[in-house]
């Protein structure tokens, strides 16, 4: 990675920061984020600034120049004493009579609330916080300045600054090792929740979460029978002539990773690969190749997937049953738009463009019959002329030799 | 607790049948879940019954008789091998036309989702997520059926079966034990900070999460100058003649304890607590003693936290800033109705009546000026015939002997 860190604000106050930047750049006034009993239900974009816990009706407004917040007497004093909101300010009895106390001297002509029909990761308001909102702006001015503030978000996730490439790099480095560390250890009838114990007990060690859920977090997969999808891993062995693939990756410093590797068995009496493995293989590595060459600012999502698809559907495969990539950040799927099909469920997020600073995961895959998932994964950073890699991108299909 | 568990159940398959039994109950015909990126925007609701995260757009229907679930494919196989919802389907490139198609063959009169304006735990689904089913409704006979369904879910999570009960007390039993072996290591200079490392040290050993984040679980309070509220351990050092007051708790097989307890440390000279602190913690005793009495089923939040707090009252103390108690459950506040006053802060969450089978905390803190935090927390059971105590609630105040 050749970012260099060069700001010394903590990465909560550069988030703030760009927030306002982003205000300033948009039509859009100001930003209210409104959290309660956040334990439970928290909103993942107050964490971009602030590790704690809001137990009643939160307020956080960000304007182009200003930041506030409105919480519980409870609730302020770890807010207080993290200096990242300027003025904050407390209730007891209930919030409504401050709230719209600080709307009258903020008075902001738009306010955008984290509600989105497409993006996950941008809805983080409740929907009966919403209607709580809604009641307390009743017969106020501030009730018609309501609106989404989806197309903020996607940019304040999506534009990662150079400390966040640093964290997914970070991450992404560490995978590549217990990567490295599992692999050795395979051996003929060790079964696929086996292997998944290892990288728990990597990621135990190293003392992150995993990307995911552990449940599905590595994603094992051995040989032609196993599942596709969000599958915990099953019995299957590892035996000569199979494909092993697993899909992981972990959380360290807030900041994801979430890898893609395959290896293949060497088959009794010899070592040749299959032919339908290695071209499958190939037609992988070629799709990503060829999704990192269209992966440049301005391009929309769906353009740089369906390059990959018919790449695939032109080497006779069928057609993989998700989008080529997602997002990485914070989150795994970190919301914004999707390198995916204009298919229903994704909605308006392939059309998001694709912009630099952007991290986003490569992982197109063939599920190919008699043998099983073909696929790897590759997380990348888009720069001005391109995708750069952050991953090491194994072009050569490994073949192990196991006892 | 005298409650044997006779239910061979998963607690999962308990509590759908449970909610199916409300639904019997109740004016509500139907109950649909709806999540997507459960990870980020999880509803914990869900988990109720499932331990598995969904990525994209999911619909888990529960009429009174009858259960199902629409996910992507990619989400199924483990929601499958559960075998907790009878009917799972699946789509691939988009939910509408099956989900439409599900609802057509179900065809409940009205249908229930997680939204609500005063209960956070009911209030699971996201303001997009809502937008996007009132889009997938729109012009069919099943928009004008949806309502909230914040009633059914407040019985769910309010009245608990025995098996929770278990699992609350085994929680509270570890926690008291924490309480008893940390207490056994406080000495004279210990700061704040330094109680806080013993009691994670307890949840790490025992491989416990906190019952919420570990920034204020446990809140540790050493002397006068204390903060109240959600705030993380300071710099007091234990010193003779101050009072050492701790909130903690664990999340022991999904369910929480949430005990607050207290020790004066001998001054100087002596042994003899002054009397407003004897005073202060008898007043307390006092109100828990009294709060237990009045926990019938029937009786509304409001009016126990009313008594107690005209009781602390009628002895010159200042009013409490917060509520006597909240259900306790899989969340440490656990939703549903409150024991707290009737402030624009709690909306209507003071007026839900107890019911039989609720687990609630009773916690009056009276702060007083000179000395400190005087506070315990016990967690009870509300009986046919009143208030178990799940806790030890202990009525002497215990005095320390420091070196």
């Amino acid at each position: 990675m050749p970012a260099v860190e060069t700001d010394t604000r903590s990465l909560g106050a550069q988030k703030l920061a760009q927030a306002q930047e982003l205000l300033r750049d948009s039509a859009l006034d100001s930003w209210l984020l409104l959290v309660r009993e956040s334990v439970e239900r928290p909103d993942p974009n107050l964490r971009f600034f602030l590790d704690q816990e809001f137990t009643w009706n939160s307020y956080f407004l960000v304007t182009r120049d200003r930041t506030a917040a409105l919480v519980a007497t409870g609730d302020a004093p770890d807010l207080v004493s993290s200096g990242l909101f300027e003025d904050v300010r407390t209730y007891k009895e209930g919030p409504r009579a401050s709230f719209l106390q600080l709307l009258e001297e903020l008075n902001p002509r738009s306010i955008g609330i984290n509600v989105s029909m497409d993006d996950a990761l941008a809805d983080g308001l409740t929907a009966g916080l919403r209607d709580h909102l809604a009641e307390t702006l009743n017969g106020t001015p501030f009730a018609s300045r309501l609106t989404s503030a989806e197309k903020l978000l996607a940019l304040l996730r999506g534009i990662k600054l150079p400390s966040e490439h640093k964290r997914v790099k970070r991450a992404v480095d560490e995978t590549e090792r217990m990567f490295d560390r599992v692999s050795r250890e395979f051996r003929i009838g060790m079964r696929a929740s086996e292997v998944a114990d290892l990288f728990h007990g990597e990621a135990d060690r190293a003392q992150v979460p995993t990307a995911w859920s552990r449940r599905y977090c590595p994603t094992v997969a051995v040989g032609a029978k196993a599942a596709v999808g969000h599958v915990r891993p099953a019995d299957e062995a590892i035996h000569k002539g199979c494909i092993i693939h697993v899909d992981f990756g972990i959380i360290r410093d807030q900041y994801c990773s979430d890898l893609q590797r395959m290896w293949y068995v060497a088959a009794e009496g010899g070592e040749a690969v299959p032919e339908p493995v290695l071209l499958a293989h190939a037609a992988i590595v070629g799709g990503i190749e060829l999704a990192a060459k269209s992966l440049k600012p301005g391009v929309a999502g769906w353009e740089v997937d369906l390059k990959v698809r018919e790449h695939l559907a032109s080497l006779g495969y069928p057609e993989y049953p998700h989008a080529l990539g997602h997002h990485l950040g914070r989150a795994c799927h970190d919301g914004g738009g999707v390198l995916g099909p204009r298919w229903e469920r994704y909605g308006q997020a392939p059309f998001e463009v694709v912009r630099e600073g952007s991290v986003y995961t490569l992982e197109p895959s063939i599920h190919l019959k008699g043998h099983g998932l073909v696929s790897l994964e590759e997380d990348v950073v888009v720069r001005a002329s391109g995708a750069e890699f952050l991953s090491r991108f194994p072009r050569e299909l490994p073949v192990l030799t196991l006892r």
